[in-house]
């Protein structure tokens, strides 16, 4: 996941791009940094935790200037995390730079590998560093076209927010996997964000979406002035609209949300179940399961309450205390759910341990029977195209069946929705990247350095 | 609100106390403690913050012995408050003693300038403070006599659990205002709490209620024995069900989803209103929500998202950031709401402030019309029985009509629950304490210590 | 030890009461504390740590106010410290009061348990809670009158500053164990405090010591009146001298390194030794040991360095590292320590433990041979005065010769100033309390609540 | 200053390095780091902070393998300091490469840009990054021919641990300005640290010093190699005698407390003065103010008392309490001084702002005549080979006489050790780096990047 905002001609522009990391925080919970540029000098603080922890006042004496980028991160592989928050600021022949990156690089290892080859050092695990280091070597004499350059080296999904002393970059790959729209501030500055709940958030105007392939570049005194990079060849990520983006933000003109109860509908038509009650797990899966029980006609209940207040470090619970992962999260309504016939709604079904244990959950809680019902396909191919995401071999539909799965996790019964329910769901207007569901990449053509954008922590 | 657990003849007794404060942290989040005892002495560790950030692996190998009380606080008056955090562990004649108290004194000034004037001194503001003063000034020699002693000479609504070095008492005021629950632990250890979600997360067993005007003894090697104190005269708080519990306990034998539920759907008949669809305030007023939508027969959806990532500290916003405080938290899915007639409900409506925030909030995300329905009566009434709640003057429905809220607000329409609805739906087998809403005092008679337990924070 | 401080009429008490409790953060750091009083309220801020740690910029929002009284804490006996920390506040019949001591109530326990026979309960384990139960069980109608009859009842070294909302009440016991000195900062306001090195950080002018037996109240508008509680006894404790208090700071009119100096020079007379070298244990030891060199007419070198990094936490050290605890505060400079004959001097024996690391360091460092000289008599007796002090049977002097001694530690020799020579380095115009040394106890004349004010740690 | 150390072939190398970085503290207090390699991977964790408050036993978990290098980092020049800490940590062609470095390159500006002119980016303000990169773009197949490559190509003050996942290079530039030594722990590993103070601490035994010119490589199951990079054109540093290292470390087989002895003794015939009494300003003039006094005949006291609790914040001090900042470290004995006249040793003067202060201090604590005396040489010239060292224009001994200084830091009189006297203290067997003294360059020749090691905070 993650989120990069950037802010341009604003006269609090950090602080505006600290309310919008904290609108995008459910994209990256791990690290947080800002930079911010004040002709003279880029000034940068990151720092693993939330936006709520890593800013305090004195970090907005720091960030001084009209123009901030910033970005969360969603996580991070390696124990050296200290290092691997963005954004990634560098001094170079042009001067200072600042990059702010949401994607994933296909081509990021053979990239390294030539960069390392010529003689790079890369202090990061973080392939935003790949991006920097191709400003860097390019020949060209403007930054500008530098990041021209770059761009024609870097295949995959990528949002990317850099900043010089003085101006602002704002580029989204021509497949527009990664969401990021425009949007104008009270005080006349201009705001780039992956969700738009950022801009609802921070009192912006929605201006419109940052087109797949485009670049649009913020001078001072200028509108941001747009160059078409790429003929667009559109395939927006699926996943954002199942769970990723908030359900008040809007992608590419829909509301995800609206396209969450629409999931439902589908799935209630493709897979319906005799039941006496839908329940979502919450939060992910609430639409979807207001979808479903209209499309049944059944009643929906948030039989599911979720705990607010999981802090990041826990006590070692005791032998007696079993199960207590998922229990500490997530807590049935017993009153609700004892005798009944149950539809549990999630969002995917990546490894199938979360939902073994809220199937053993609700039947503990009474459940007379529990058919789960997921609003995505089965996930069968990791993507190239995200972060983090599990292996082949981890995927439990890559190797079995629905009834097999239905099994392991104990479910009376399974279903999934079809692809071309999602396809006509999401809408036929677009050619959304399917990549888990199907396997088939539309760039690039192999699949060897995968992963899927699934997880289910 | 607050929140008391006891734990007793557990091997993990403080850790058991530990994750039942975390179950119930809704009910408190300003301070939290746990004492346990170990036949030789009282060990103590209680500090300002959550649960998850007051305790460590440390606290609990300071934390031995079989038996450990606890308490979550909800709020402070003063500035001093690193005093006011419970359990008050004190020395007195007979040893060592620790108690916490959930509740609401209603002679507190009363007990405490008697107990002043005879020299005893108060070093917090809590009346937790007046109960061990009572016990430590009985003239009884058993700390059983003088706990019967002390609670002659306690008026209002209290639960309390009281530890020496060896034993735990646990009681229940015989109005039974505030709810308290009996378990069993998984490894025999007996467990009290005020809600029963806590017996959830730490698998104990639902007995029964502590009974109104009951006293629990809890002694090593034996059963616990329960000695009534008081004839039960029983009064359960109705607020408990109207926004205090989670919707995953059961109080009174009655869940409390299900009562709210009851009362939105009772709200539905009272209040109807044409509308498109039905929101609710998350997330306190969801499961009323969905009792209107479905008494009108009108879409319900989740179309207000609430963040769940606010901190304890903001930075300051800026001016061009308005009306921040209500967003941080709370944000509507715009595509819902645009162009339709929208029912939003609340649990209460005690100030008025922030409910003229949300119809604002609604407004703006395109509403064409916003009915307001409270899920329960006019708050008209300070309570006596509640802690740290609005005086008379701060209630707007004491000095206004429903029409002159509405229009305050700016909502289209306002509605309230009546009292007839609200104990038709919580049920007419009880006398609800309704004090807030008809004033009328149960006990002691006159209203001059009041407050009132609903918080619009 | 403990330090306490009070400011009276000065528009930054708080901060002036910081200030020197920085300036005496020798005296204790376990824990501070300020109280400060603006005529409707008494603030209190006080917990575990340093004063540079406990108090922040927002602290000084709250302690508003012209009087504040402030403490630190050398030590705590329990698990429990949370509740250690002074000042102490509390609510009694006449309002508010706050109290800070430093000192030792030798009847401390006979008064507890009177008053816990009464019906009074203890909340923490300081003497400074009788102070304010005596205070608050007073029958007069005063503060003052309070306070004066509270005076009749302690016995014991004491100073102890008191604060209601709009007065101040400072005073020494009779025997003027602990000092306590007068001063007059550059705003008006007036300051008392542990140890003149307060005065000299905040600017204020020493005006004199405050008596032993007196009372100064500090009032509205008018000049610190004082009065005479008791006839004077006077007995300043020697180990203020020996090692208590900052070498700058003036004690009784007697500059502590001065008086150093001289025990220093009166132990070269005593038991001199044929050495090379004279060390000091840094840094209490430094002033003896120049007087010793001088006396001797042997060089003086600060041949041992002390590390200022130590800090609270330490990662535990693997076996590989042993004797870490010593070498992580003090290394010994080899090259002056090679093949000489070396005087080592510090300025208390108790357990004998760190001594005997300490020996073993400088024969690890190449000395051939090891004199180690203390400038203070032997330490057979605990003393009633002090507080968290070794019992009897601690006390390697209590019933080892000091040839024993020197076998044990490992020294070549070993040497006390004889207790005539303690009290004429001090000055024979006081009888300086030596309990410690000569078990002669001046007050109460029984010894059954035994303490020594030494502390090896 | 800064400090390294590298630890192969032991247990507990992270940790052993730990407690190195805790003994060198005195060199560096802004940030500090460790990285240890297991074969498999380096892992790195660094911070700002004291090396006690960035490590704990969660740290050791990371740290694991049997290699470990560290530092600590004396001062930040931006304010983005979250980057410059060490070591620096890189992937390159041959692996993962780790690199502590302690000195100052001289040519680093014209190497960086060399390196950002070929398109190489720098993503922190450290030189040790140059080295990094030069490592990276060098055309050799192994580290090791790599590392020599690299040397070719810095110029300056430099001491290196550099390590891969399996080995450990320890490299010190010809002219030998920086310290560092070997040593063999009790375990059989290896040690290198910038002092041997380290040594003591940790157990090890001193070996030798690496030589000037000389790189030692650490490889499984073989002794140390040695290999001579360069000839030798020894130049140590001065200031490492005068006040950088710590008392009892032995540089070059010279004792700094010695030194510091015989530098006194030759301040006193070089510049005598008419005095009562000889006082060091605390810590680092101590040695020097012992041998002066001994060379007058004179007394000398500690009587400057130094505050050993000194944190990292402090409150803003009011208006009321002026000169705060020296008097929060440093407080006289006033009776020593009172009616004296006294010399006051202090290890150089750089700005003259403190021993203004200093001087100012002590008239107002009585002296009568306040001869100050500097146990250096006037420091005329900026140096190249020190870190964060002010310009020329802030040397106050650049552009006024001895006289003009005297009267402006109010001294009755004021001395400095000569050139030849600092020459003939330390020894004429070795050419001692002067620069600051007498601005003669030993390498390169022109002093277009200058500096000076001096620092009088």
């Amino acid at each position: 996941m993650c989120a990069i905002v950037g802010v341009y001609g604003s006269k609090n522009a950090s602080k505006v791009a600290y309310y919008s990391l904290f609108a995008m925080q459910h994209r990256g919970q791990e690290s947080t940094g800002i930079s911010s540029a004040d002709d003279e000098k880029i000034h940068l603080i990151k720092a693993r935790g939330l936006v709520t922890e890593v800013f305090d006042d004195d970090a907005f004496k720091v960030l001084t200037g009209s123009c901030a980028i910033g970005h969360n991160r969603y996580s991070t592989a390696g124990d050296d995390s200290v290092l691997d928050a963005q954004p990634v600021f560098a001094r170079y022949k042009l001067g200072e730079i600042s990059v702010a990156h949401n994607g994933n690089l296909v081509n990021k290892y053979e990239v390294r590998n030539e960069l390392i080859d010529k003689g790079a050092i890369f202090q990061t695990g973080m392939d935003t560093e790949n991006i920097v280091h191709l400003i860097a070597k390019s020949q060209k004499d403007s930054l500008i076209d530098r990041i021209k350059d770059m761009i024609t080296k870097i295949e995959g999904a990528y949002c990317l927010a850099i900043q010089s002393r003085t101006k602002m970059f704002v580029i989204r790959d021509r497949f527009g996997i990664r969401p990021l729209s425009l949007g104008r501030l009270a005080d006349g500055g201009w705001i780039v964000a992956s969700e738009t709940c950022a801009f609802d958030l921070v009192g912006a105007e929605f201006i419109r979406d940052v087109e797949p392939g485009e670049m649009l570049v913020f001078e001072e005194g200028q509108e941001p002035q747009s160059e078409k990079l790429f003929e667009a060849d559109y395939h927006p990520c699926a996943f954002e609209y199942i769970y990723f983006a908030r359900p008040d933000s809007i992608i590419d003109g829909k509301n995800v949300y609206q396209k969450r109860l629409e999931m439902g509908r589908r799935l209630a038509q493709e897979s319906p179940a005799e039941v006496d009650l839908v329940l979502p797990v919450p939060d992910s899966g609430v639409a979807a399961a207001r979808g479903y029980a209209e499309g049944l006609g059944v009643p929906f209940e948030m039989g599911i309450v979720r705990n607010h207040y999981v802090g990041r470090t826990f006590i070692e619970p005791t032998q007696e205390i079993r199960d207590l992962k998922v229990k500490l999260k997530l807590s049935p309504v017993k009153h609700l759910i004892e005798g009944k016939r149950i539809a549990i709604i999630d969002d995917s079904l990546v490894r199938g341990t979360t939902s073994k244990q809220i199937v053993k959950m609700l039947i503990e809680a009474g459940a007379k029977e529990v058919h789960m019902r997921i609003a995505a396909p089965e996930i069968k191919y990791p993507c190239r195209y995200g972060i983090d995401t599990p292996t082949q071999a981890e995927l439990i539909s890559a190797s079995h069946s629905v009834e097999e799965i239905a099994k392991k996790i104990g479910a009376t019964s399974l279903g999934f929705l079809s692809i071309e329910g999602l396809k006509e769901s999401l809408g036929t207007d677009r050619n959304y990247s399917l990549v888990s569901f199907d396997g088939e990449y539309f760039a690039g053509g192999n699949a060897d350095s995968p992963g899927c954008c699934s997880s289910e922590s």
